[in-house]
């Protein structure tokens, strides 16, 4: 394995996205062998140094931080993880771009449309590589989707809807801010549902159907006030809880979106489905191995959705894991996309979706924002 | 059985919902034999001779007419069940109300909320009997939803979702108007999905969850212009191929409905769900002797969606049918509904939903319409 | 409808199927108007008078009786519908064949082999028009099994398998005997779900795949006493609470059989699913308008098995319904074998399972009871 | 973590197993790190010297070996994991046994009783550590059926099915025996299904339902000749292509078992169903993240079978994972084994199922076999 082309990891950020993210680095050489680039877990960095020195230890980092200033400065870094909240995600990408650095930032992009247009402009100006964890593209079955979508299947496509369903703030004693629930504060996360989720239902929606014109939305925060964590009293609660949209896509299409903390029963159900003219397809993350498939030229008498379980090898991806049949999980399309950066590093192409691919999934959250804000229709502006 | 109180029937319009009323006032005595009102089939009205002539022959009616005015003009016809195209709802149920006779009136009520508000005036004035075939409130999974619902046992309701998807109009080649097609025609229809199929889910939904505020909706007419039937020429298609649309409920949940005939792959996919603060529901037409039941206060480690198979004796109408597990059809929702109405005969109390109801409903679709031509929120002035 | 011939009913037994027959009598002239022969509801019989009086005013039938032999000796009873528990099939079967009667009977034929070959003789001999209601056949979705099997789609069949599973006699203080559980009575059901369930499952197996040649099987009966009604002491427990069986067809498949009414959380599952070299086909009663079909031809990347909603017009007897994607019952499997039954009073062909049929069924619940008791292989001698 | 102690494996055999085994050392220090003992890859062992190396590069041991015996001898390595075809199980465990070395074995045990009936005295008499990869049992949503079955939430049993279906060895064309289809092999397999996935079956059912007393078997082989990849010439196809079996156990439930290589649509439908008086549970390998349970103590209107997405915290093994509703996978069973093998080198306890445990599962299989060869029952003389 000496011959390897070594890509040194700073990862910034060590909680549940910072261990997949781990897991995919450490898992890309078992299962990608023969590709040219390697990850090295060269540092860690969390503000608490316990945190910092036990995140380093447990993965197996060579070393740990507790400032990301100081990974971004170091010279045996070579690209930058960002797993942090999404307030510090502007910041740190345009000091890593500035310093030369690859990066590899969680979604959503930025808080605002502003925090992102700049972070593209410096990132694009710097020429790094660059790619953001929009992971479902990655999920083998969401991959055979974009597939059949592609080879025309479906003919002209009619519907795109799509729902990210969970139920975890119910409760009205659930806390907003801090570490592990700074998605609940606005100032963190910018948004509620809409950057959180929606932003993921958008990426697949743009990534298989193209780029979404214009939206009308509606967005409701049930909980209208949660003590703090960090002063420890009641305020406000500023972001989305809940958020719907329609919308026009740029081929004629209609486009149906929800997403919710309040949908009791529901843990993480994002499910798609797009209905073509011979063709549609479903898929929800909750059963994430199966595609659901109903073609209109199969014989009338035995027409029906096909219930696909994408484990073959001919299938994307599945040629690296076990047998039909045996399923693989949600941390596999982390890995996926790992394996397609360091991929995207043997060649000239950007490893999509790109800052810039994820600065057009930011248009249409600005847009579903602004529309429930103003109870009007908005142009997106996106260039898909 | 010659002390059953005899209510003779004059059925207008022998296509499918002709064909499935008289199978329910046929049903009747079979299934509710104590019920001490019966309907007698006295005539069956077509335009055309031959047809209703051999309508009538075949569901055994006593007689038939070819202008529904006879009907109404009968001294032998004690209500009248409209089952004819949007178009004639308004002048034959304003007619029958002012000759006295009870109505059975099919959806949507009106083409437009003006028809729909005149005909509540002279009904309510005549003081006649009436109901609106909104038959999926007689579907036992529906009914019971409405039980687990009035029970208390979702808790505060947050979302309410609905679908109705088909594919039946894919084809460009589908002509518009005349006897089969007369959705496609907005002359006759009043308009498209709206008020097929979205009057349907407005009615669920406001039944289960009380009054919608405001909404705001889309609509497409993807196919734009179709040879009408009447001239054989092509046509401008005046009709709403899918619509969907937001809104608020009076309790402050938020509703997300959808209606199309281009969802590849659906039939008549009607589905609904409901999620609230403890529990949640979801149900649909396609299994239609299913109920979805998702309760959080189950242990928490086998808490699950579960799975009612709605067919036990102690579930809504199923005492009246066969053993548990034995699941009933389509058909038996408006055997139902003519149970129903003809139960509440031995009462002072209407059989919901009356055209007043039904008003209500049409009021939601009116400013559906109007909000998707409009591009801009509109209040329903729904009264629930 | 004064050129109908009519065919006047003699019932005997006014139970579930009873009732379900009624309804299937009464349907045939709405659904299958163009057919020539028509029933006519004669009498109807059950041995209390109460109940059997009741039950002809319910039911529309023109008189009653409380003697079977009374039916059997009106001259103006054509066909004789035998609903009685399994005691009195071959009494009432075989006196009236000798009264020259149509006969019309519940399966299973009868409670033992001897039974059932002595009914065949009289039967045939006397070269009356005979069925048994085996009644899934008629399940469109279990008729197009039928024709895709026909068809040679599956190709070589290597594997059937069937399951009958329901709960209802799991608690011990269920009694046995009388009216409602003479099921649990030995001496009035002959076995307990070995002819009961089983005798279903054979019946649709051998239709699809052929004769069952041999067979190795186990029963159980789990409760050991209970209660006979008749008596109200406790006696000992004689039918089968469960049994499994493996077998051979003649074809060459293996077969695997169960039926059970101690399944807890199932009602009436019955299942069947066959694999074939290149399509394999599965059905359960729960979801009876669903077929699941695999067809391996499909391409390999969008395989798997589709769920067909078995509600169009060119499925079978659809046609005579509703429109696609709205259920039908499990009443309507009885209604298709009414109408069948008469179609096939038009030609010559008898309208299987006839007697004749239903005594292979016989053959194989035989052995299957005599592997049991003698825990060993048993042929069926079944001629399919 | 210089404190761990190390355990060095010596890995002999590197298909699929060998690769799995190995993701599961390598993800242990990471998802289990306050474990005690760590392993260190030490050495791989193929026949073939470049896919020895290659899979040592590939996986990161630190050395690799052509012969086993070498492995053994080897004082670097502590336990030996075998992951040869069945044939060469006795011979390798039982010398790694004398050499003192820990071993846990791929499954079945072996090819025959007394291979298997040999390689327990040898290893209980050396006191080594061992475990069988009897993975299923470590599936989360399988460990909380067993958690629910010892709960006593069932109640008495009555009932125990399972299945194992795949169709991969339908195509007649298929050779038998050499690196890839030794399992097709009966000199190297043992046997057919009955090793290969019935075992797996046995496993489970004896694991969650206690012993099994005596079994009523049957074999098929569909292909009977296949060309031998030795000699490149058609031989007789020794193994066993489905086998069916049913059964009783020691608490009085009966069993019903199937598996096949001939079930066209299902790439490894491995599938069980417990049902007790209370309550019942179903599994199945394809959905593995959801375990279905039925509870007859609901609520009679809102009783049905719960769909438990096995993926929250207080669920088995899923605190080491993600969030709820995001799924693992196959491969996760053996991580979660070589977890429990290492945490019970902690104590003194064996880690189930152990070569005895595994002994008694080869009793069923050798009562299986000789049942169907002899067509007769058979007492399986288990001590559970």
């Amino acid at each position: 394995m000496s011959e390897k082309k070594q890509i040194r990891i700073g990862l910034i950020g060590t909680g549940l996205m910072g261990r997949i993210h781990t897991n995919g680095y450490k898992r890309l050489g078992d299962f990608f062998p023969e590709y040219a680039y390697r990850p090295v877990l060269q540092v860690a960095c969390s503000r608490r140094e316990e945190k910092s020195r036990a995140f380093a230890e447990q993965w197996g980092y060579a070393s740990y931080e507790t400032d990301w200033k100081k990974v971004i400065e170091r010279d045996d870094v070579d690209a930058v993880d960002i797993c942090t909240p999404n307030d510090t995600h502007a910041e740190i990408a345009i000091a890593a771009a500035k310093a030369g650095k690859m990066i590899l930032c969680e979604k959503p992009l930025a808080r605002t449309l502003e925090e992102a247009e700049e972070m593209v402009k410096v990132i694009e100006g710097a020429g790094v590589r660059n790619t953001v964890w929009y992971n479902y593209r990655r999920v083998p079955a969401v991959t055979l989707a974009k597939q059949l979508v592609d080879s025309g299947k479906l003919g002209k496509i009619f519907h795109y809807r799509a729902n990210f369903l969970q139920d975890w703030t119910i409760s009205p004693d659930l806390p907003q801010g801090g570490d592990a629930l700074w998605r609940l504060d606005a100032d963190a996360a910018g948004s509620g549902v809409t950057g959180d989720l929606l932003a993921h239902c958008i990426d697949t929606a743009m990534w298989l159907n193209g780029g979404i014109k214009d939206v009308s939305a509606m967005t409701e925060t049930f909980i209208k006030e949660r003590v703090h964590q960090s002063s420890g009293e009641k305020k406000k609660v500023g972001i989305d809880d809940a958020c719907t949209f329609h919308c026009h896509f740029d081929n004629g299409s209609l486009g149906l979106f929800e997403a919710t903390r309040y949908a009791r029963g529901h843990k993480a159900l994002y499910t798609f489905e797009i209905n073509g003219e011979h063709a549609s397809i479903r898929w929800d993350l909750h059963d994430l191995n199966r595609l659901e498939y109903f073609d209109h030229r199969d014989e009338s008498i035995v027409r029906g959705w096909r219930s696909i379980h994408v484990t073959d090898g001919d299938q994307p991806y599945m040629d690296r894991w076990w047998i039909p049949g045996t399923s693989i999980g949600y941390e596999h399309s982390f890995i996926h996309q790992v394996a397609d950066f360091f991929k995207s590093l043997e060649g000239d192409d950007p490893c999509a979706p790109t800052f810039k691919d994820a600065y057009e999934t930011q248009k249409v959250c600005q847009a579903v924002l602004d529309s429930a804000a103003s109870r009007s229709w908005k142009d997106t502006g996106v260039d898909w």
